[in-house]
């Protein structure tokens, strides 16, 4: 088989969220009933159930009318919308953004990774990876031929922390990392990583001259008021470095495609030469709507905050009313990760058996890490009363194939 | 320098359409005085003038007021909207389509350009690609590690035939070539290829087992009834090609960002998997907008293309009444390509000084092919009276720097 046909081969997305409707029929060992109830797909938030941010719609209209002047964009996006984004960014990470320079508008967030994965990953060099963490992270890592070096995440012991092995990461760095890419808070747990981890990241990154990429897309989700650090603004930031934010999460705008990365200039202008042959730009009239972000209407971005928070709390004491389920309380984001007891089955299948038996959509852990094999993955973006009922089911699943 | 910083620096977009603003000052042999008229920016379409679809606008806000089901698809695209497209094109190229497994949605058609790419040239394989053709073509061939092969089209010599050379194509393949890639009517010459260049082609990559990727944007405008030949509904097409269209030029709708690719299956699914990767999906709710695609309001498409016609039958005229000058008449789609006489400046410096002294954005040839250092290219999707008058302009700018 031909290199590239080696490399497609491995990046399989039958398990990827919201690709299950291509699974193909295998033959499962299913035991009892089906349990009716909603059709959940845990696999991404629900923007019927929190919807897109009030007046997005009202801005892509009026960028529509606006004409050429928006749909066609330099490809690192319009300068009113960088200028724009930029200033906002700013004020929210507590460092100052180059709207020239210093910033590219991107398809999505995932649009954003991929740029900067393909600017900063040439063949061969090493990438520290946390795990668990996005499953594409990986996958990105894996199509630009780089080497992944995994850095464990302890999330489950730890309350105060992330949980990152900081002395494994300096072992990383030591043995040739080039680039760490984490993501805070992380997905797939929801843990925030403390002042005191960002700072050690930050050192060793200065200290080995390695450049940092944090994905920062649920960092205006954050519960109880937990405290969250900006990479950015710290004062002994590292010279390379980029974060990469986006607003089709909390504020539900993921069908206009939006995403940025800030940082170091020399990454974003690489980032627009690749964006030129990857896509042009991104959507232009969606990145008019970007206007609405960072400028919701009072109170909206609060009730999202808390309205989660409440579906959170209820998830979590729902999965530790089973014996043998573990799960970390989601600092932020909408993301719990739970551990279950030994099962007869793979998380694999049981995340098909699942979907047979009850309609649920769930992520299996093994997409984040390869022991992750009692963990699934929820984003509890969704009906309250649904996702509480849809795990409810799950749960009554997994009793039937626990172990003896 | 390393690998990946030698690619990037290859990677120039200065250069690239819309991007001029980018260009840093440099000294240049500026001749005589401004003339002031239009600021017609010839490197893409003007939307303003030639205005997106009727309905287009519609279908997207309901799109988005479809909600989840519209924002999150399967990454190649939604069921619905993949049936409805797949039919569409199937009988405007006159071969079927199976919306399941034999097309995907991308980004622009740039997107599908680079997703088909990434997925059939691995590092070392060569590709032929004619010369002129679209200039992203010759740096994704680059991005990828792929060994470019030029094939040379001799389209000013010729009136009935786009004027591919089918003997070096054959040396081409004979060598070892994988890939070819080419666009139809070409781009940015205009010129169509016949129906025995197309047989040829195809019967040439069976004979030696070359994919063909045929970029077919500008297939729907077409002028004076020329005849057009569907390379996919050839009898004996090869077993591996991939057609490449989208709705962002003659129905002016590049502001959604939309494309779709179709051809073999195993392309497609590699397609996927990449875009998995790189945006997730086309844009949920401009996916909607494809309904609007081939089904425009009566007489629509009709109107746009004699509008077009009568464009680009001024400015060929007015491009031969210089001395020295020569341009082929575009067969279809919304480029001339002039040669000028030898001047004293490179076309790269000519491109400046125009921009300098008439406001006028265009692309030298050089961008198109090394040996085009005395071509421009003229996106004339425009208002015809400032079209004409822009072009004016920047012939009379020719004269001041025509070589004694």
């Amino acid at each position: 088989m031909d290199l590239l046909s080696e490399k497609f081969k491995r990046l399989g997305i039958d398990n990827a969220p919201g690709q299950e409707v291509l699974q193909k029929d295998v033959a499962l060992d299913l035991r009892g009933e089906p349990l009716p109830g909603p059709a959940v797909n845990f696999s991404h938030g629900d923007v019927d159930a929190h919807i897109p941010t009030p007046g997005s719609l009202d801005l892509f209209v009026e960028g529509f009318k606006k004409g050429g002047c928006v749909a066609y964009t330099e490809y690192r996006g319009g300068k009113g919308e960088r200028d724009d984004v930029a200033a906002k960014l700013a004020a929210f990470t507590g460092a100052p953004i180059d709207p020239d320079n210093e910033i590219i508008i991107t398809p999505g967030t995932q649009g954003a990774l991929f740029l900067a994965l393909g600017c900063l990953v040439g063949r061969g060099d090493k990438v520290a990876i946390v795990e668990p963490d996005y499953f594409d992270n990986r996958k990105l890592v894996e199509f630009f031929e780089g080497e992944l070096v995994p850095v464990k995440l302890d999330y489950l012991s730890q309350n105060t922390c992330a949980g990152v092995n900081l002395d494994a990461l300096e072992e990383s760095f030591k043995e040739g990392v080039k680039l760490f890419l984490f993501s805070n808070p992380n997905n797939p747990t929801g843990v925030i990583y403390s002042r005191k981890e960002i700072e050690g990241i930050a050192s060793l990154a200065k200290k080995y001259n390695v450049t940092l990429l944090v994905d920062q897309l649920y960092s205006r989700q954050i519960f109880d008021n937990h405290p969250y650090t900006h990479l950015r603004a710290l004062k002994d930031r590292p010279d390379n470095m980029l974060t990469i934010m986006g607003p089709s999460k909390t504020e539900s705008l993921s069908g206009f495609r939006l995403g940025t990365a800030f940082g170091s200039k020399w990454i974003i202008d690489r980032m627009e030469k690749l964006q030129a042959i990857v896509t042009l730009r991104a959507p232009g009239y969606s990145q008019y709507v970007l206007k609405c972000w960072f400028n919701e209407p009072e109170g909206f971005m609060a009730k999202r905050v808390a309205e989660h928070q409440r579906i959170r709390d209820d998830l979590v004491a729902l999965v530790r009313s089973h014996e043998g389920c573990a799960v970390r309380t989601t600092e932020g984001g909408s993301y719990i990760f739970p551990q279950l007891p030994p099962m007869d089955v793979s998380i694999s299948d049981f995340a098909k058996i699942v979907r047979k038996l009850t309609g649920v959509v769930i992520t299996p852990g093994t997409e984040f890490g390869p022991q992750f094999t009692r963990n699934f993955r929820v984003n509890f973006s969704q009906d309250h009363d649904n996702a509480i009922n849809a795990i409810d089911r799950v749960l009554q699943i997994m009793e039937r194939y626990r172990s003896k």
